[in-house]
C-alpha cells in the first residue's frame, strides 16, 4: 500500500468516524459499506456497543455471524446488552459454542460492574513450568485470540490466583528457572462485583495494564484491561458533569438525542428546581411591606442571592469532584467544614467590600440612595458576608450530606445550590436590612 | 509470603496511600521508610510526579540515586518537572549517561504535549527479520527496561516508521514469515507536538494499548501508552469541572491547597461575576418607579431570573461536555442553535404554565394578589417563556463563541451563565410586565 493510498483510507475511515452521529441508520449501513474489508474490521471493532448493535440489526442476516465472531467475549456481550430484547438471543446464537458460554456468563453481570467490564480470556500458567516452557505455552494460547498477552496469571488446578509474571519479566529471565520464582504474588485483584469507577482508582493507583478479577474464593474469573479504563473515566466524568448542570446523565451523545427525549432529560430537575424557587416568592412577600417602604431594597435582591449561589456553586464543584477523585471521604466532613468556612468569610469580606464601596461611589456620583446610604451600604456589606458564608458552606457540605444518604454526590449541581442559598439568601438580607434600617429607612 | 503478611503488607501500602494527602513531609518520609523495600518501590512508582519530588527532596541526598534510577524516562522527566527549579540538574545528574539524554529530550517538550506524555524506549523490529529472529531478538531488548512490548514497531535505518506488529501477531505467525509480510502499514500514529486531549481522543477512537508518536517527517520519537491516557482523561475532565463550576482549575487535590491558595483561585470569577451581576441592580432602579407602584412584581424576580439561569446551566454544561467528547464541533453550531431554540421554547412551556397556575391557584386560596391576579398570571407565564428560551440559547451558543476565539469552551461555566442571563432576564421581566400590566396595577 503506498502513502497515498493509506491517506485516502484513513480518511474515509475518519469521515465515517466524523458524520457517524449524525448519520441515519441506512446512511451508516451504506458508509459502512463503502469501506474496504480491513477499514470495516478497524471500525467496527471501535464502535461503543449500542452503536455497533444498531448497525449489526440493520445488515443484512447472513452477514452478522461475519461480525459477531469477530468480537472478543468482552466486547460481544456489550454488543449484545446494547440491542434490543428480541435480537439478543439471535446475535448470541451467531457465536461459536464456546465463546456463548463465554458471553452468556459475561452477560450475568451487570455492566457497571468489574465483572461486566472483564474479559474471560487470559494469559495462564502453571507455577512448575520454567521460562522456557511457558513461554512456549504462552505461544499456544496467543492462537486462542487472548486479548492481551502483557500479564500471564499462575494459577492452581482450580483456577485460583497464585501469582503475575509480566511478559516482559517472563522474557528477561533466564529460560531454566520456574514460574513459580520468576512470578509476584501481590497481586493487586478485583472483586467480579466491584463497582467501575472504583475499579477505575484501582487502576490509577497502581499503573497497570490489566487488573485479574477475582471471586469471593480468589478464583480468577477475567482480566480487566486498562483500554476499557478509559471509556470508564470518560463515562463517569460524563455523566456526574451533566448531573452537576442540573441535568440527568444523558446516556447518549449529545446530538444524537431526539427533541423529546432531550426535554425529558432536562425538565424533570429544571421543574423541581423551580418549585423550590417558588419559596422565594412567599419569602418575598414575607418582606412585602419593608419593599413598600424602602424599594431601593428590592434592588439588590438579585446581586446577593446570586452571590451566595455563585460561592455556593463554586464550593459544591469542588468537593464534588474531589470525592469522585477519592481525593476526600465521608469522614473529612470536618476538615471541609472548617476550611470552607474561613474560605467563605474571605470571599464574603472581598465581596462585601466592593458591594459597599458600588453603594458608597455610586451616591458620591449620582445620589439615588439619599441620607441612609451608608446604612445601605453596611447592609449590603454585612448580607453578601453571610450570603457567602452561608452559600459556601451549604456548597460544601451538600456532597456529604447527600452521600451520607447514598446519593451521587454529584446531585448537588450548581443550580440546586442556588436555588437552595437563594432562600436562605433572601432571609438573610431582609433580615439585616431590618436589624441596620429600622428607624431610618423601615 | 503467606496470604496474612501479603494482607497486612496490603493494607501498610493502602494506609500510606489514603493518609498521604493530608500528611506533612515529615510524615510522609516517616510512613515511606516503614514500607519493605517491595512496598516501597511500588508505592514510589505510583505517585503523582510532583509527590514523588517532594518526597525524593526530603529523603536524604545519599538515598536519591536509587529512586530516580527506578523510574522509567518518562517518569523520570515527570518527576524532575514536578521538582523546584535548583532540584532539577541535580535530580538529573543521578541517572545514567544514556537516560539522562533520553530525559533530557523528553523535557524539551511541554507536559501536555504527546512528546511530554510518551516514553522514548519502544520495542522495534527490522522488516527483513523473520519472525523467529524478531522473537530473539525483542527478548534481548527485553533486558534494555522497554516499558510495554505489546506492539512492536518496523522501522526504516533513519527510524521512519513502516508498520507494526502485535506481539501476539508475532506470537501466533508461522516462524519463518518475514516481519515485513506480517507487519500491517496503516498504522494509527500521533504528531509529537499534539496536545494531550487530542491523544486522549484518539486512543478513545481507536481502542489502541499504544500509539507511537512521530515527528513530522514520520520518524518515531516514542510511544504513549493507554495507562498514561487514563491520568490524562482525569485531569482534563477534573479541569473542566471546576472551570464550569465558576472556578480556575485547581491543579493540585482539594485538601492540599492552603487557604489563601484555595481564596486566590476562586475570588477571581466571583469577583468578576459579583461585577456583572452589579447590572442586575442598575436594570432594577430603571425600573424602580414600576416596582414602587406594584411591589408584587418584585416577589417574582428571584423565581424568574434563577429559571433562566437554571436552563442555561443546563445548557451550557451539555454542549461543553460534548464539545470536549468531540460530540459536537464549531461548524455544528446552527444544528445546535435549532435544537436548543426548540428545547427551550418546550421548557419555558412546562415551567411558564407551573408559574402561571401558582398565581392562579395561590390566588384561589389567599387572594393576595388583587384583581389583576389574571394579569399578573400572564406576565409570569410570558416571562418564563422569554427567559427560558432566551436563557437556554444563551448557554448553548456561548460555548460556541469562547471557542471561536480560542478561549476554552468549558469557561461557560454554570454561574457565569447565570449571571449574564439574570440581567437579560430582568430587562424581559419588566418589560412583559409593562405591556401586560399598563394600566392596571402600573
Amino acid at each position: 500500500m503506498s502513502a497515498t493510498d493509506e491517506r485516502s483510507d484513513r480518511l474515509a475511515i475518519d469521515d465515517l468516524r466524523n458524520a457517524w452521529v449524525v448519520l441515519s441508520t441506512e446512511e451508516r449501513v451504506l458508509g459502512f459499506g463503502l469501506l474496504s474489508s480491513d477499514q470495516a474490521e478497524e471500525f467496527f471493532l471501535s464502535l461503543p456497543g449500542t452503536d455497533a448493535a444498531e448497525l449489526l440489526a440493520a445488515l443484512p442476516a447472513q452477514d452478522r455471524r461475519r461480525w459477531m465472531r469477530l468480537l472478543a467475549p468482552d466486547d460481544a456481550a456489550d454488543l449484545i446488552q446494547g440491542a434490543s430484547e428480541e435480537m439478543r438471543g439471535q446475535l448470541l446464537d451467531l457465536l461459536d459454542e464456546s465463546t456463548r458460554r463465554e458471553v452468556s456468563a459475561l452477560l450475568a453481570y451487570a455492566e457497571d460492574r468489574a465483572g461486566g467490564l472483564m474479559n474471560p480470556r487470559y494469559a495462564r500458567l502453571r507455577p512448575d513450568m520454567n521460562v522456557d516452557e511457558a513461554i512456549a505455552y504462552l505461544r499456544r494460547q496467543t492462537r486462542e485470540h487472548l486479548e492481551t498477552i502483557y500479564y500471564a496469571y499462575v494459577v492452581d488446578p482450580d483456577q485460583r490466583l497464585l501469582g503475575v509474571v509480566s511478559f516482559r519479566e517472563l522474557f528477561s529471565s533466564p529460560p531454566g528457572i520456574r514460574v513459580r520464582d520468576a512470578m509476584r504474588t501481590d497481586v493487586v485483584t478485583v472483586d467480579e462485583q466491584m463497582d467501575q469507577e472504583a475499579v477505575s482508582r484501582v487502576f490509577a493507583e497502581h499503573n497497570l495494564i490489566a487488573i485479574p478479577v477475582v471471586d469471593s474464593a480468589r478464583r480468577i474469573k477475567g482480566i480487566v484491561t486498562v483500554d476499557d479504563i478509559v471509556d470508564v473515566v470518560e463515562e463517569e466524568a460524563t455523566e456526574d458533569i451533566q448531573k452537576m448542570g442540573g441535568t440527568q446523565a444523558l446516556g447518549a451523545p449529545y446530538l444524537s438525542l431526539g427533541l423529546v427525549e432531550m426535554v425529558k432529560k432536562r425538565i424533570g430537575w429544571l421543574a423541581v428546581l423551580f418549585i423550590g424557587e417558588m419559596f422565594t416568592a412567599t419569602a418575598m412577600a414575607y418582606f412585602e411591606d419593608e419593599i413598600a417602604r424602602a424599594v431601593v431594597l428590592a434592588l439588590f435582591v438579585p446581586l446577593i442571592i446570586s452571590s451566595g449561589g455563585n460561592s455556593g456553586s463554586q464550593a459544591s464543584t469542588l468537593v464534588i469532584r474531589a470525592m469522585a477523585l477519592d481525593e476526600v471521604r465521608l469522614r473529612d466532613w470536618w476538615r471541609v467544614t472548617r476550611r470552607e468556612l474561613m474560605t467563605g468569610l474571605l470571599l464574603g469580606l472581598v465581596l462585601g467590600t466592593i458591594g459597599f464601596l458600588r453603594v458608597v461611589v455610586w451616591q458620591a456620583v449620582r445620589p439615588v440612595y439619599g441620607v441612609h446610604y451608608l446604612a445601605i451600604a453596611f447592609t449590603v456589606f454585612w448580607s453578601l458576608m453571610g450570603v457567602i458564608t452561608f452559600g459556601t458552606l451549604t456548597g460544601s457540605l451538600l456532597p456529604f450530606v447527600l452521600r451520607r444518604f447514598r446519593i451521587d454526590p454529584a446531585s448537588a449541581s450548581a443550580p440546586f445550590v442556588a436555588t437552595l442559598v437563594d432562600v436562605t439568601g433572601l432571609v438573610i438580607y431582609f433580615t439585616v436590612a431590618t436589624l441596620l434600617l429600622r428607624g431610618k429607612l423601615l
